[in-house]
């Protein structure tokens, strides 16, 4: 797929189709993703492949709870305005897609967040040259039951940067509107 | 061009033509770089254009001046070891690039660090894709002399997340090498 129509079409999905990921597909996407730069060329990314729904479901359910807890314990917590959306039985944080895939490294590496965050670019933009939907979801983040991150392979010296939807979008929406480039200077 | 060419031949180039980038062409690739996702689509990315050597140079001295302060007084700083290479007169930051973008938002936004990552992702493989060489240089963020910062738009709240160099190749370089993905776990 041509470049400028990637990046035009890759869009956040939040419709998936019922349709499986197939594993290849999902290996492949992660293997470009490493082609990504990092800082030392260091490579600090680690990956989880959840692709089955049950898996997916208790994650969600149990991350709707870690963020309801959060905001419980302190009420001045960003997640506060989500508090009714995650409150919602029928609210799954990853949209009932059919595969996650979690990108996520050793928290004392240095530049953790900026090397996983690189990767996560690439790997959105691979699935989209694949006809795969991705949605980044935040929420995802908050694993905290103990039994449930050493079933994940989840160890308390990882931290998870990006968690990513993936599946086979139900239908393409329209990028949202995005605003003039904001340039400070130009210094020429 | 085609993606998965694109994310192959994209690399860190630290050899540049001394040929000026067009002005158009970075508007383009700042353009395009803002098609990134971001959370809560709050595009918080702004930027700085320098395509002026002068300027580049300036930065790149006070960059390297900063660091050393740093360095001096905090021995234990991660940026110990690169006191040598900043010592040395003849290094130049930025590789002598002729142009530099810097990708800054507001300190005080939450997912500043992903969203401008993001946005610094989408930029370089747009330099790539119009030919163009850029590298990530971490040390572009130490501007610290305020008269500087002035001439730069660099107001206190904002701060530069990913400053990247950018001109075009003088000739390309092979791509690291990547290792095999560490994959902690596949639950399918």
């Amino acid at each position: 797929m041509d470049y400028k129509e990637l990046i035009i079409k890759r869009r956040s999905i939040r419709n998936f189709k019922e349709e499986k990921v197939p594993m290849g597909m999902i290996e492949e996407i992660i293997s470009e993703s490493t082609l990504a730069p990092s800082a030392g060329n260091e490579q600090p990314w680690k990956f989880i492949v959840i692709n089955n729904r049950k898996m997916i479901d208790r994650i969600s359910e149990e991350c709707k709870k870690s963020m309801l807890d959060r905001i419980a314990s302190n009420p001045k917590d960003y997640a506060k305005k989500y508090e009714k959306m995650l409150s919602n039985e029928a609210f799954h944080i990853f949209y009932h897609s059919p595969a996650v895939v979690f990108i996520l490294g050793d928290s004392r590496v240095k530049n953790l967040y900026v090397d996983c965050t690189l990767a996560a670019s690439y790997l959105m933009m691979s699935a989209t040259s694949k006809g795969l939907g991705s949605c980044w979801v935040n929420f995802g983040r908050e694993i905290k039951n103990n039994h449930l991150k050493e079933e994940l392979g989840l160890l308390d010296d990882y931290e998870i940067v990006a968690p990513i939807a993936l599946g086979f979008p139900e239908k393409l929406v329209g990028i949202p509107k995005r605003m003039n480039p904001h340039i400070i200077k130009i210094i020429k």
